[in-house]
């Protein structure tokens, strides 16, 4: 590989062969060199969970000018460590994860498997963003949001970002009538099961539900940017802190 | 169940035969009625990871007075979400998850299976503490650390916490000299793969690895008050918005 293109690592967590993938890889092909190391097939909402209880492999699967691809047993979380432990030769200038086929805003950033990778990215102290769109079908138009992904990817690898803070961007569907820079919607998931019965008369329970936006008015919030045709950005960071609760809990009497 | 006490729900990521689990549900029993919906066996470094790709069950295994147990085949977000939506009547007073066999300090709170059962108590705007220890061993000596998780509980239940914040609390092994409220270490794990060969020439990776602390002379970290004897308690929030840097990011040129 070439060393004065950037090298950039992608994941995702809809599995290597989801057309997210494909097209961010395209795009970042023409970016930098791209090295591609994702799950070798679904691996949604998984968060930043890591395999512990059985090993992991790796394998590559295509090799050519500017692109190598890899497909891993784990998580996207363990995507990215397996890459930059044990695949990459130099650091990667970048970490993109996606374009997940799915809005990864307000809360559901801390279930996704895409920013999951993102924040793994992050935590090595690489530049590191995750592309959502808030559309789950296999058949997504991606088109109106490929030159906003470009043009993001190369604004902050020009700009960089603070330490502990990496990107989540999430794109409408449909029209885009630009970018904005946005915090992270407060709200919940409520109606989570859709309860069905076995033949044998046992239940079980699917994962569904509705999200329930807390401020729907606020107009500074990454929801309220996707439901008015923005790409919202919201800077991200791995530092959980709660900073303002400190002096509180100080005060209590234990 | 008896209506004047606090209602608390307990869950973890080592499974419900975990040893620390059942200290957790013996302290919680002396401050109110429990229900314990936890996994059917461990899910450790399982993050806020949900159960998509396939239906997921409970079952009850126990009744008695003050203490219903279940086991769910999810993760530990899975049997908050459950418990919630699914199992108790009322809305729990409190969720309280582990106690962990293993340290949740530091960058290890965005994989703890444990935290993430927290970080889902405190979506639905419920007071969740997750509670760990830094002993794997399953022989773990929690006597040190009993005292603190009552007294913990106790001021969490009489004091509340702002909304979208919930509590990481950590314990040294052995003497405990006292309590530190604490932010999160800066950060980062090192060296993840153990690299196997299989009979047929092919490689696996088992994760591991070594945490590098940033910044280990900083004395308001988690590891610091770990690592000279102190539980610590990390007030952590579910919004990972990185507000400093919205300012910085609106004055890209896109």
């Amino acid at each position: 590989m070439s060393m004065n293109k950037p090298l950039i690592l992608i994941t995702n967590d809809d599995g290597h062969e989801a057309q997210g993938i494909e097209v961010l890889t395209r795009l970042m092909m023409e970016i930098g060199d791209v090295v591609v190391v994702a799950p070798d097939g679904p691996r949604s909402a998984q968060s930043n969970a890591l395999t512990v209880t059985h090993p992991i492999r790796f394998k590559k699967i295509e090799e050519k000018e500017g692109l190598t691809r890899y497909t891993t047993s784990g998580t996207p979380t363990d995507c990215v460590k397996l890459a930059l432990n044990e695949i990459v030769d130099r650091i990667p200038d970048m970490v993109v994860a996606g374009i997940n086929h799915g809005s990864n805003s307000a809360i559901n950033v801390i279930y996704s498997g895409t920013m999951g990778a993102v924040l793994e990215g992050c935590e090595n102290g690489i530049l590191s963003i995750g592309f959502s769109i808030c559309d789950h079908s296999l058949s997504t138009d991606f088109s109106n949001f490929e030159p906003f992904v470009t043009k993001i990817a190369l604004s902050a690898l020009k700009n960089g970002l603070p330490h502990a803070t990496c990107l989540n961007v999430n794109a409408p569907c449909g029209k885009i009538k630009g970018i904005k820079v946005a915090r992270q919607c407060d709200g919940r998931w409520t109606k989570e099961f859709a309860k069905r019965m076995d033949p044998h008369g046992k239940a079980y329970y699917w994962l569904t539900g509705n999200f329930e936006n807390y401020e729907p008015e606020a107009e500074d919030t990454d929801e309220w940017a996707l439901n008015h045709g923005f790409v919202s950005i919201v800077p991200t960071t791995i530092d959980l802190t709660a900073y303002d609760s400190i002096q509180e809990i100080e005060n209590w009497k234990f």
